[in-house]
């Protein structure tokens, strides 16, 4: 199998550059969702979120001469100090374009791992042509947060180590947003699973996947009213087709439900984990009769969260 | 060495009820602290704390007639869960003093482990007279949160793991409260450590610890005015006999040092530690040269903190 094969090359080209991430379980979540979970904990990621695996391989993939010219991508969340991270590592230059709002602790954070930020206003359309002046003016090349299959194949790395730990999960939930992570996931149950299906997680606010699959082509947000910061994104053509392709349904949540769950997490498993990471076991508890006695992963996406701004 | 085996057998005795926690690195606090710090996961033990292993080494080393007729002990912290949960493990009765105006959480977390509760008035004296109602009316055996060598004994095993993950630790620094963890781990570094010396960390508002080091004989906190709500109690015998006599020194932090380091782990190493965990980072910030280029092991003594009351 094809996909297999990219995906166990993905995981050898970035395994120097990132953690295996630990899976945790909890007696008393098993309790209280009829299921049996386990959290692949990409909190504990480099820089607290899966993104360093996708901004890792998509680097490495690059010719020499790309690499001499350094990347360039548009982003306010985890995607930009991901790919900054990753650069650093490897020695090339990182260019961030940063909406000018952005908050002051994302833009820190980036400049910590060494990006080059240039501020833009704060629409998609001032963040793409600034980024593409960049990539011209720079020669940098662009990598997409998500986009990009590149990405997803290193995304699909979380799934990958999740079911070798635990090869007989029915099932996987992931929290979706741009859908990389979700796509990566979904290719790497078809490739490690053993009939190991895997669903969407989405706050209602933001449910452009559900819509998406549900008409059969792409939908869009045309809010981004969730506390899951991380999920306000749309989906790609890429994320969609694999997506519409290979993953069950999508469960959608409320913003109740996120937060719930998020305060369960923290509870009872002691972990800090983001908004975003919290839709996937709210969907689990949504639907309690869907994953009954099952054996359920769940993407714990990251744990970047500002502490003087928790919605408990 | 009889102590060696004296935590060999204690250890075996309870790990079919208690987890060997993971030993957590951070690259960024390693830098902060130039040290190599190993942290022991307490704050993911049963109950989210280690008082699980001296509670369930205590009751099980009771004869059969004692285990029929029930334990008894006060406490409003993290002891009374782990009584009452250690007990519920092994199917016998736990009797929980607690000062009536303990909170709300508490009380329910001991009765959803099945302890019973019986409250007082919140003076020591009101506490330990009841108890002793308790144990001579029931028959009960009380059982001491810290100052009992079966408990200290269970403590101990924290120790045992972290020294067979790291054998090579120079140093292993400990939250100090009643001195149950501190006195525990000190034994096992002398029967599991290579030359490894023990530090204890406490707050500057209840240094009862250090005063009683200084002044080689028990000395008593006044006030219990810290966050660290962990260690508010003064040292008993047994574990200031064992402090004095194995714990090179104690460090003593401020509050503001506490909620910084609790701050670092939090923000850094994504794991939710209760204050009193974060004594032991705060000292060795403190006192940095002292652990320049040492390994150091840290215990998160637990994890039970009031989401919705945190210091930022």
């Amino acid at each position: 199998m094809e996909i297999r094969e990219d995906i166990i090359q993905s995981h050898q080209r970035i395994l120097p550059y990132i953690h295996n991430t630990p899976v945790f379980t909890s007696h008393i979540l098993n309790t209280i969702s009829g299921a049996e979970l386990y959290f692949k904990c990409e909190n504990f990621q480099k820089m607290g979120a899966f993104k360093m695996r996708g901004a890792t391989n998509a680097i490495l993939q690059l010719a020499k001469e790309q690499k001499g010219k350094g990347v360039v991508t548009h982003s306010s969340g985890n995607f930009a100090q991901a790919l900054a991270l990753a650069a650093k590592n490897l020695g090339i230059k990182a260019y961030i374009v940063m909406p000018k709002n952005a908050p002051e602790v994302k833009k820190n954070a980036v400049m910590g791992y060494g990006g080059l930020i240039t501020e833009c206003e704060p629409t998609l359309e001032a963040r793409e042509s600034t980024a593409k002046k960049i990539a011209s003016e720079k020669g940098a090349t662009f990598v997409h947060p998500f986009n990009d299959f590149n990405v997803v194949l290193g995304n699909a790395t979380a799934g990958k180590e999740l079911l070798e730990k635990h090869p007989d999960l029915d099932v996987i939930v992931v929290p979706v947003g741009g859908g990389g992570l979700v796509s990566g996931v979904a290719l790497s149950a078809i490739a490690f699973g053993n009939n190991c299906k895997v669903i969407g997680a989405e706050p209602l606010n933001v449910d452009d996947a559900y819509r998406s699959m549900e008409a059969n082509k792409m939908m869009f947000n045309k809010t981004t009213d969730t506390i899951a910061d991380g999920l306000k994104t749309s989906l790609g053509d890429i994320t969609f087709n694999i997506i519409n392709n290979h993953v069950e349904k999508i469960i959608r949540v409320t913003e109740k439900e996120i937060v719930e769950a998020m305060h369960l997490i923290w509870e009872r498993m002691k972990i800090i984990v983001e908004p975003s990471s919290a839709v996937a076991l709210a969907a689990v508890l949504k639907s309690k009769s869907a994953f009954s006695n099952k054996k359920v992963g769940l993407m714990m996406s990251g744990g970047n969260v500002d502490l003087s701004k928790l919605p408990f």
